[in-house]
């Protein structure tokens, strides 16, 4: 490298970002540069394009920054104090920042640490540009067959996927039904990791056909066209009267979460992970179901980012990419934003 | 006994309930008779009373029956193939119905028993008079020290606390805070098993002062007089910012939902336990505490009321509660419906 | 039926049991009369053929009885007040015995239940007989596609591995190992069930090549002939010097657990599941696991039975039976003993 | 201070350690110097003096090192890159050495961190010296009042007391009983923690009578003196027959751990924290008590260090010690060792 490298910057607050030329980093003590493979594109990039200046800075993100949080990719440079990491070695990055230090991280809860919103990505510079800094060996996980590039994605869209699965696990007896609304980047995750780790039927639920072929291909015993006034009564067919064990909601509107809340069965539990801006119109008490655990969470943590990495490399889940090269970036946001996509679509700023 | 009782019945559907005179009735096999001590007056009654019939019937009520669903006594006869159990013996009556054989029933859960709808004061005869009838050993609790006259309002108000309180432990960790809305009935049993069974702090919050007075007395380190728009930021103050790990709401109107679900912290938890028909007005995405667990449940577990009764036996509780003969009946509803009780007021048909 | 049946009944303590005719009993209150489709033969039974009058009578059994606990088979005669079954549906028997009413049974944790020494096939009459007797609805699961031949031994043999596996499940994260020692009548539904309730790798463990053949076919991922002096090496060598997350060791002897100790990590469990008799030599402080689980048990819950079914209606498991007719069961004993048998062998008294 | 400081050190293996003067250390980035207001005498350090070279360096350690892994003291200077904490706050120094990264660190699961053998006061220089390091955060907890001398034994005594009573809670419903064997510096602890946690009964188990008296002003509600062969039948009676849901082992000789085994109910606990070199010499199979949880463990986590401190600051326990000035230290571990001890013993080398 010659010291420069074209970067997707936020270069002010509401305004489209754009690619530019700056310095490569240099790894501080404890840290590595990571060339990056590919950069999974997600949801909320979008969102933070958007985002006005005194939220962002009331979270500590100063502009300009770049851009990703879904990074694979190749150890370039190490820094000083480094240990068990090598030249080349592919490696995927932990997308959620977190402290080590708080009484969260010292739990093993880190995907709620305090500083959990000022992260790679979000508010300092991230992985769509040719290299990217990260900390060794907390943000780091070694991949042994997986291509950086199909890791990407399972850092953030794999990763939060799994913790909302690996938190409804315990009901998810034989005989049960988990339902996912949404099988999109995250959804299509769920729909795999339900089958790999537990013996529930899924039930796949999603506007998009083409998903809903994609959903059944990974697995989804039954597939739903949207979420409509029948959804909750064929859902009580398709469950013959039982009901459903758990929901994950990676939608997040008026409408799925009350389908969701409806359906779900005492003691099951409604994981809501879609940031639509939905509420439930109904009053609680007769609403909920009894005994029922709702929680809504966002990302995950570090050892949910090691568990789905293993579940890939063990070949029993896989991560679909359409691969977008740098120069086709803005394009790829569109079909992100328009539900255009099958898989995740992962940006290569090195191709 | 002459064969004849008097008892305080639903007559009809939405007439206020009379004291009437039936015939004693006669255990069968597998039941015992009780002479009824006490029976513990609950809010629920008062919806009971209210019911209308369609919504009665649905749930398979028939009209007459006997109110009253916190029952304590002692044997009076035993029906064929019981065993253990003599006559004479004190016992308390286990409140929620359960078949024992359903899918709940049979993993210990009977609290979402598929005919937990439909039970002794609720459908089917009850405790408001003087003798009841129930299964043995399945609905008995037999009592060392306890007079069953104070044990009665534990197999209800007692045990539902219990039920939340049991489900909240894992999150009070030393130097956690737990929030009491509601210092009533079920919120004064609350505050006590916070205190015995967990380290953490415990705050209280009613309207009324002479309730948050008993709340101090009972060991609430701290009292907070109703929700306003200053309840949140006072319970920040009083945290030190940290907020409150575990609130239950006894009331479940809009405010103690806003405010309760506004001051847990992340990976805490939200227990609705109050009937009282309030909403989440706002986004849940936004509004949910990250990670943190909503639950609204109704009733209570066999073994919740037993565990619940050995704390009473030990000593580590105790059962407030205001006596009134049968006579004074609607006396004692009408100072319930005010929430001028101090306890539970706890009728004693034989007296 | 013509009011008599064949039985193969424990005629006297410490005698071999024999065939004999005696008269088909009548369902009492509560009870089904069951026609034996199969019942499956277990290790335990050769153990009652030898077991003492003293300890038989400690434990309140009386001779004669019929041996049997592993039973499938059509509903023949309805005892009164029975509802929701029909003469003619397919049942399988739960096999351990509980009293429904214990604080275990409360509990969900009926493989606990005080009277559980005395049962269906132990000390009362069991399934090794044209009909036998089984309470409605405890102990009944209505079979849907299921063969009741194919189920009875899913009722003992998969029911107890079936516990054993959820019990550990929590450890078998992705990347993780859990090893079955003796993979023959139970280990080889464990072995089923690790792979569909869990990622883990599955190494199994056997001294007869044909079970370890089996094992492969359902789906162990390595398989080690026998328990020998480079056992742990061997474990270490294929994990990496990893070690392995969970041992279940269905044998029993010294060498499994001193074996199966040395090599479960930090954290792990290990499970004794088999009746060889063996102990640790080593001093425990140093020799156990650090952090693991230890433990050991006996039989399994109804809802385990229930569960364990559902999978295999749902085709995730497959119960691989030897049939034998009544004429011929002695000899399936012994093939029983010899560790002859591929699957479980099974008899069918109607045929 | 001059730069040169008092230290207790073992200056070569099995060898008695001696005072010697030595440089005051400076601290590296992301760490602090504390100054010592006592340490905590722990057994372990005695097995540490005696250690082979062959296996001390096995685990990494070289000589010379200044023992002593129980700190309290205040902040003298503080490294490069410190934040939140400034000279002279009062501050407790984590025992257990962890190293923040591995698979057991990120999951809050530190207490079995692969670099635990390696720590401050067991191969690196520890807390029996004028001076210590200390990383921070991660090493360090802020007193609010409780004086660091009495804290320092809550960072391993009582944090290993803590670990165990953690785990073993949620078998201690109300009507249970635990039992603590050893009312020595951890078991002492143990007692305080089961009564502020737990609604259970405690027996304490002691030989030494002025213990026992101590076991019983902690809260303990019963007490034994010593193993014999009438321990089982005595518990057994303290019970009514019942037996006991846990027993912690802080002594774990073949004796404590045959009565622990056999006094165990079905699906209880038993805790070996006491490295008495003991086993149990029965088969497992018969002697573990069914379905009950076997564990063994050493250390404790930062979060149990953080919340034991949190109780002992809320007032909830107490940490006795007997003060020794550093002139005094051979006569303290005197003290130690021969179990004259009643609180622990906490030496000052700034006194």
């Amino acid at each position: 490298m010659d010291g420069k490298m074209l970067a997707y910057r936020m270069l002010d607050w509401q305004q489209p970002p754009q690619v530019v030329e700056i310095d490569v980093p240099r790894p501080g003590p404890g840290e590595v540069l990571v060339k990056v493979a590919g950069n999974g594109l997600c949801h909320s990039d979008i969102g933070m394009m958007q985002i006005p200046q005194v939220y962002g800075e009331m979270i500590g993100w100063r502009v300009p920054f770049t851009l990703g949080h879904e990074v694979g990719g190749w150890i370039e440079e190490i820094g000083e104090g480094v240990e068990g990491f090598f030249i080349g070695d592919p490696v995927a990055l932990i997308s959620p920042h977190s402290c080590g230090t708080c009484e969260y991280c010292l739990r093993g809860q880190d995907e709620a640490c305090v500083q959990s919103a000022y992260g790679r990505g979000y508010g300092r510079d991230g992985g769509l540009a040719q290299y990217v800094i990260a900390r060794a060996p907390r943000d780091l996980i070694k991949l042994k067959t997986l291509d950086p590039k199909v890791a990407a994605p399972l850092t953030d869209a794999g990763a939060t996927s799994y913790h909302a699965v690996k938190r409804v696990l315990p009901k998810l007896i034989p005989g049960s039904t988990a339902v996912v609304i949404g099988a999109g980047g995250l959804g299509s995750f769920a729909i795999q990791l339900l089958r790999v780790l537990s013996p529930a039927r899924v039930i796949a639920i999603d506007t998009n056909q083409g998903r809903l072929d994609f959903a059944r291909e990974l697995g989804a015993h039954d597939v739903l066209t949207g979420v409509t006034e029948t959804t909750v009564k064929e859902l009580q067919e398709l469950t013959n009267g039982r009901g459903v064990d758990v929901v994950l909601d990676f939608v997040g509107i008026d409408a799925t979460i009350a389908a969701g809340i409806a359906i779900v069965r005492k003691l099951g539990a409604f994981a809501l992970v879609g940031a639509g801006g939905g509420t439930l119109q109904q009053p609680w008490f007769n609403a909920l179901p009894k005994g029922a655990e709702i929680f809504c969470f966002q990302g995950s943590s570090i050892a949910d980012a090691h568990e789905v990495i293993a579940l890939a490399e063990a070949g029993l889940i896989r991560s679909e990419i359409d691969i977008y090269p740098f120069s086709r970036i803005e394009e790829a946001y569109k079909a992100l934003d328009q539900g255009m996509l099958r898989g995740r679509a992962v940006v290569t700023p090195n191709e």
